[in-house]
């Protein structure tokens, strides 16, 4: 492997942290709360470190697929810890398994959280907290592919290890561009949606946060009810479409914005994704009318909760752990689908669970036909056999982590609803779960152990696994 | 499709059924039951219909792979319609909807019960209900075959749809010689079961009956706490080793009768088979040891339970529900991977749970070496692609129906332990779950529909679910 290229590139990325926490380092001097101390020894320590590995550009960049994946599971890993510094040496979260939990749960746009009173962070911490949604939203290497001198060619094979979903291509000819074009769609619809909030009366903070919660569909909240604290039908509305908005793949606002509009409309994960959404609210409205009296706030609560859940959100309007069994059924159901490939949505991902559904047809018709020829197509496109073979690995060993997760989790006492829930929800990236950790809970009762497997599954589930394992295989060390 | 050769063998099917009634019929007489008149109002049905529909043997003999799959999904389906009437007609279990349920969790060696109080049946009933465990165990289909007249060269079809697992070859050059080769093995080695559970004091009629749920791996039972009613270390100890046994790939046995242990002993799955149970049984023995005061006992329950569940038997010595959580999750872990392939075990089967490991860590490499070549291999052969897409396809309408299951048991009031443990129990044919339907519960309380969705669940868990969706495929009548 390429270890010095590893190096600068990681070296690159402490400094970026160093930047990205400036702004809660000017937050808390805002509000003249302590806690700009905490960010500031975390940020010179992260400069100091950042430029001692990354002193001189290898005179060999090439990076190929085993430094990819290994620049990112790596990558992920120490952002999250540093990332928690400020919350152990400012004491808000005094101890580090809970403070790399919660910056975990941030990076992956998670949201799970192991705070018992959210309300009583200092807004410097709240800040960071939120923010670390909005830069793992897209990716926090693509943001620094997006800043990185030019002539870098083979980081296409970073970017494919942290865009999520099957395949990943380049929406222009070179890497770089990508990454800025992806960042500016995701910069201006987060403004757009911070000022619409505004609009609606929310206090500018609270509509900051909300805002990189929900872009990067990350869904931690400033208040101990989540969005359901304002109570408010015009802010469910925005949040719920907005969410839905970031759980539509970017290349499609890619070509909308060049003039594109046939794409976007042939998109077939485009339209399971949105079908799976109807499908869901109905269901769910028509199961809940009897408890809120009436269509309009049944709509109302299914369609944000829904909305949340898919796009692995995670924000909450309505105490779902009390809706009938089969409301909650579909709930779970939707974590695992996820959104749509190439969002900042987590899950399987709906062009994973469609080509899969798909598959499984044509396997039918070749039982009945074993002569037949058939093949799959997907988007308009034949799906080519290494896809395929690669979608099968990943829910494979998906579900594989899921079950030992499960069985790892049940070493503490609590019930089967929470541990099966806590791993969908984190490996999802979702959040709340049912049970301890359901929408008015939270993952504090868990135990250390519980918290570190829970971690893993959410950098797991954030990465799509093979970046993390391969960390722990042996072959990722072997020379060649 | 060849709908006269499909009348043709369904005929002989019912009629086969009418003969195997006669055992149950003779049970009633002996014990001077009522039951007898149910069961021979039955025999003569089935020995009329199945006359009136095989009348003349079709010109045409030939059955391809939807014909095999067709006369799979509706034999089973109809063998289990029939086999409810005894129940109906003597009114031992009044509603059709339960004797249906009974009838199919017995066919499909599930074993789970809608019975309140399974020791107040009659003698005749109960027989049969056992009885159904041991012919569903090694197939129906493959009884016909074994007893039909020769020149069936295309039976193999039949057979591909009726046995379990992946791969099935002829041991033979002849499906027929096969079929009465496995016939053989397996009533030779009930026979031997049955003789050791007299020698050990059971009574002849229990004997026997536990000796059908045990080969078919089945596990109805007679008493209302199982095997636990004996508490006899011997019993535990003999059915436990059976159940292994019957999960064990019969073809294995068919290479130890003609000497060929080299290849008993090279088999990888029977190796991955052993391994899991001997990890589960240490993993609860600990887990449960302060529960029972001592080694011996834990280990006497933990096998016992491991053994019943991995073979999808489902007997019980323990009630496994007051368990520690992580005891219960190693359960339903198990529960999921099943036997072998071809053995009379239900599951996902643990070839193909081997099979997809070996897949993921392949697409592991893959990630890393993009341009590496690595074959699957699998029992010393390289796996080909459309066994490997095979597996996938079952794993992926495997899940999908274990998803919709859920969904529609939710509908029902029950918490949720008890609808994905319900599903679990009878999608891999196991029989008890956890939470209503438990070890010391039943699925009495499941309303109707919920009944019809586990019965469609335990047959298609039965018959690895094509046979089944084929039914409702158009794809199956249409001409070609």
């Amino acid at each position: 492997m390429n270890y010095s290229m590893i190096l600068y590139i990681i070296g690159k990325l402490l400094t970026v942290e160093a930047g990205l926490m400036i702004l809660p380092f000017i937050t808390a001097l805002i509000y003249q709360e302590k806690g700009y101390f905490a960010f500031g020894v975390t940020i010179l320590l992260l400069l100091v470190l950042g430029k001692l590995i990354s002193l001189r550009r290898p005179k060999d960049p090439s990076i190929f697929a085993k430094e990819g994946l290994f620049i990112v599971g790596v990558s992920w890993i120490l952002l999250s810890v540093f990332g928690a510094l400020p919350f152990v040496i400012s004491g808000e979260i005094p101890h580090f398994t809970d403070a790399f939990f919660e910056t975990v749960s941030g990076f992956t746009t998670t949201g799970a959280s192991i705070l018992n009173d959210v309300e009583s962070m200092s807004h410097g911490m709240l800040f960071w907290r939120s923010f670390t949604h909005w830069v793992g939203g897209m990716g926090v290497l693509v943001f620094v592919l997006a800043i990185l001198p030019k002539s870098d060619a083979q980081n296409l094979y970073i970017m494919k290890a942290e865009v999520p979903g099957p395949a990943c291509g380049k929406l222009v000819a070179r890497v770089r561009s990508t990454a800025i074009i992806l960042y500016g769609i995701y910069l201006v619809m987060t403004v757009v949606l911070i000022l619409l909030l505004i609009a609606g009366k929310m206090p500018v903070f609270d509509a900051i946060l909300h805002a990189f919660g929900t872009a990067g569909t990350g869904g931690f909240g400033i208040k101990g009810t989540s969005i359901g604290y304002y109570d408010s039908a015009y802010f469910d509305a925005v949040i719920g479409i907005f969410m839905i908005l970031f759980g539509i793949n970017f290349n499609l606002y890619f070509f909308l914005l060049i003039g594109d509009i046939a794409s976007v409309l042939k998109s077939e994960e485009l339209r399971w994704y949105l079908g799976i959404i109807g499908v869901s609210v109905t269901l769910i409205t028509i199961n809940i009318m009897p408890q809120y009296h009436g269509v309009l706030k049944s709509f109302r609560y299914a369609f944000f909760q829904v909305a949340s859940i898919i796009t692995t959100t995670g924000y909450t309007t309505a105490d779902y752990s009390a809706w009938p069994g089969f409301s909650q059924t579909i709930l779970v159901t939707i974590m695992f689908v996820g959104a749509m490939a190439g969002s900042t949505g987590g899950g399987i991902k709906v062009s994973r669970v469609m080509i899969m559904i798909k598959d499984a047809i044509r396997g039918l018709y070749k039982m009945i036909y074993p002569r037949s020829v058939r093949s799959l197509k997907c988007e308009g496109k034949t799906v080519d056999k290494s896809m395929l073979s690669g979608i099968h690995c990943f829910f494979t060993a998906y579900v594989m982590l899921f079950v030992f997760s499960i069985l790892l989790l049940s070493l503490d006492q609590h019930d089967h609803v929470s541990n099966a829930t806590a791993v969908t929800a984190c490996i999802n990236n979702i959040g709340p779960a049912l049970g301890v950790c359901g929408p008015m809970g939270n993952y504090a009762p868990f135990s250390n152990l519980s918290k570190w497997v829970l971690s893993f599954d959410m950098l797991a589930g954030r990465l799509e696994i093979f970046p993390l394992l391969m960390l722990f295989s042996p072959w990722a060390y072997r020379r060649k």
